[in-house]
């Protein structure tokens, strides 16, 4: 499905960005009160089909483990909603978009930032007749929007799940995402973003941005094993989609079916995203007065955004006031783990849900929105 | 300085290669005991030139901190020879010198290991008329090479210092090489390897695999300096080689002085160098039975060879029953601390050497080598 607002989406930057259009799936059905709304925001490789096949690339649904009938977040209870992100190349507008003047945008895609992808999200779900979401939940960049959702609209918020993320990117996967940059734009099929008219694509260039970002995805032990692997093949070079489990239920056909533009434009709206710095470099303000729930989920292994850093967020949020319970999972599958069998985060997510569906009700009954 | 072994060298896969050159510098004098030989191994973007300037490249010495009249290693004291290593392309034997045919050997010339380096390397010592060496010491591709010496040639290392290096490569450490690899090999100017013979060289690859290396070298806090920097420019993209001190003072020119195939060949040997796994897994039959002395330094921001990594090694040379000192020091400077001033460094590493020249002269009086 698409949603073309009639109005243009005001940008961080200033410019307005008039013919909008925002893909997005959605499983279940809305209730009478409009209450059981969840927003699954996807991650930087991610699309908007969560828990259904893609009509576009043909793969399966990304998260059939926890969103689906019976699963944590449960469509026979929850009308659940996933969008592709504005300057994703899923279906939302973006920078192979045609532009006013017919060509494709490239570079010409003004820059943006996690709090205008999160702008038009509040923008479809309010044309779905949603005035409060009952849960934004989503995994590294999928978290940062849903911490944005919880900054910026937190009467629209009831409960937030962020599930490996942290309220910034470390150093390390900043200089990681910049290295893939280099990559494409090194590339000369790049053509200095302006490959769509010429028919090419930098291929090599982003399967270089993928492997790197794949460093940070996999624990120690993942990308162990596909050296091991690598090496016993006797191979001088690994595949950009380094041969994983995890990179191939994610990663098949990456360098076919992303955008490279796209992938510039959202690995820098990630590697900005610095919610501390936006409120004065107090993490805190960025959640004072909200009474959204908070769940904060941490994996062990995950070297993107070791446990560490999500512990800094929930203390922010906790330094906040507000109610923010912080999960430690122990497991050796890095940062993708949410994406695989993962009991105890499974129950963890399952448990907050509930006891939020539950303080949802009695606020409802008590006359709350 | 050259040393052109008549004899060919043996290399760990079998074959044999002829027609071998090892450039080297050395600093003050041999004595007459020939007992005060320090070899110094370089780093895998160094060179031979650890205390005077380069006169291919005219860069600085490169450790003038540490290695000259009255430093650490005191050249009015000791003789100081460090050798380009074989496989790199300042002057040593390398897939840019010219092979049986005339041409460029490319990727023509043989894979080889560390302990392959170390093999020349001893050669060279043995011509130079030094049966015993004082000290051999290096800092990450360096330091491997010092154990390396300590395990292989027990005797003929009375000392040894490991500064930032572990006994083997970490997986993301692997991996950003891999990717520095897949970026030099993605570069249409590489041309299969052969750019030489086509007057071209893969800048942009090289670049990128050098930026790659860098997000090793550089702690937290200068890598988030470099990207604060570039960010107060309004610049989409950073220059390859990270504008930092420690950059500048080692990359400046890194692209037009490295030669990218020997960048592959050693990049390689680096993450191949295990020597644990050489030993059946257990890291103390590298070192069983030496009488080596060994030091061993650690920088706490040090983020490609963390603490805990040179703990383990200095761990496995104690259980080797080797008189082993661990000393870990705190700095913000990252892996690239020793290049820098870092008095705690110095002092300890004075310390050391001060120590072992003690014994090593109570062992000589003693009737020991």
């Amino acid at each position: 499905m698409a949603f073309d607002p009639s109005t243009p989406l005001q940008l961080s930057n200033g410019e307005n960005l008039t013919r909008l259009s925002i893909a997005f799936e959605s499983y279940g059905a809305l209730n009478a009160e409009k209450s059981n709304a969840v927003l699954v925001c996807h991650a930087l490789s991610g699309d908007q089909f969560v828990a259904s096949p893609s009509p576009i690339t043909g793969r399966p649904a990304w998260w059939p483990r926890i969103v689906g009938p019976g699963r944590a977040i449960d469509t026979n209870r929850f009308y659940v909603v996933c969008a592709n992100v504005l300057g994703g190349s899923m279906g939302s507008t973006g920078p192979a978009s045609l532009g006013l003047d017919g060509q494709p945008y490239g570079l010409r895609f003004p820059p943006i930032v996690v709090s205008d992808i999160v702008r038009a999200q509040a923008m479809l779900i309010e044309a779905l007749g949603i005035e409060t979401l009952f849960l934004v939940v989503g995994a590294g960049f999928g978290a940062m929007q849903a911490l944005q959702w919880a900054s910026a609209y937190p009467k629209r918020t009831f409960a937030c799940a962020t599930i490996a993320a942290a309220a910034q990117q470390t150093a390390q996967a900043m200089a990681l995402s910049e290295l893939g940059r280099q990559a494409i734009m090194a590339d000369p099929d790049w053509r200095g973003g302006g490959y769509l008219a010429h028919g090419v694509r930098p291929a090599r260039g982003l399967a270089i941005a993928r492997a790197a970002a794949q460093i940070g995805n996999l624990s120690e032990r993942d990308l162990l094993g596909a050296f091991e692997a690598a090496a016993a093949r006797e191979r001088f070079v690994l595949d950009a989609d380094l041969d994983t489990p995890s990179s191939r239920q994610q990663g098949g056909g990456f360098v076919s079916r992303f955008d490279a533009n796209s992938y510039l434009y959202l690995s820098r709206a990630m590697d900005r995203f610095d919610l501390g710095a936006d409120f004065g470099g107090n993490l805190a303000n960025a959640f004072q007065g909200g009474a959204t729930r908070h769940a904060v989920f941490a994996f062990s292994s995950d070297w993107r955004y070791p446990p560490e850093a999500v512990r800094a967020l929930a203390q922010g949020l906790i330094a906040a006031g507000a109610e923010a319970s912080y999960v430690e999972i122990d497991t050796p599958k890095g940062h993708d783990a949410y994406l695989g069998e993962e009991p105890a985060f499974e129950a963890a997510l399952t448990g907050f849900i509930d006891a939020a569906a539950m303080a949802r009700r009695l606020s409802l009954q008590a006359g709350g929105h």
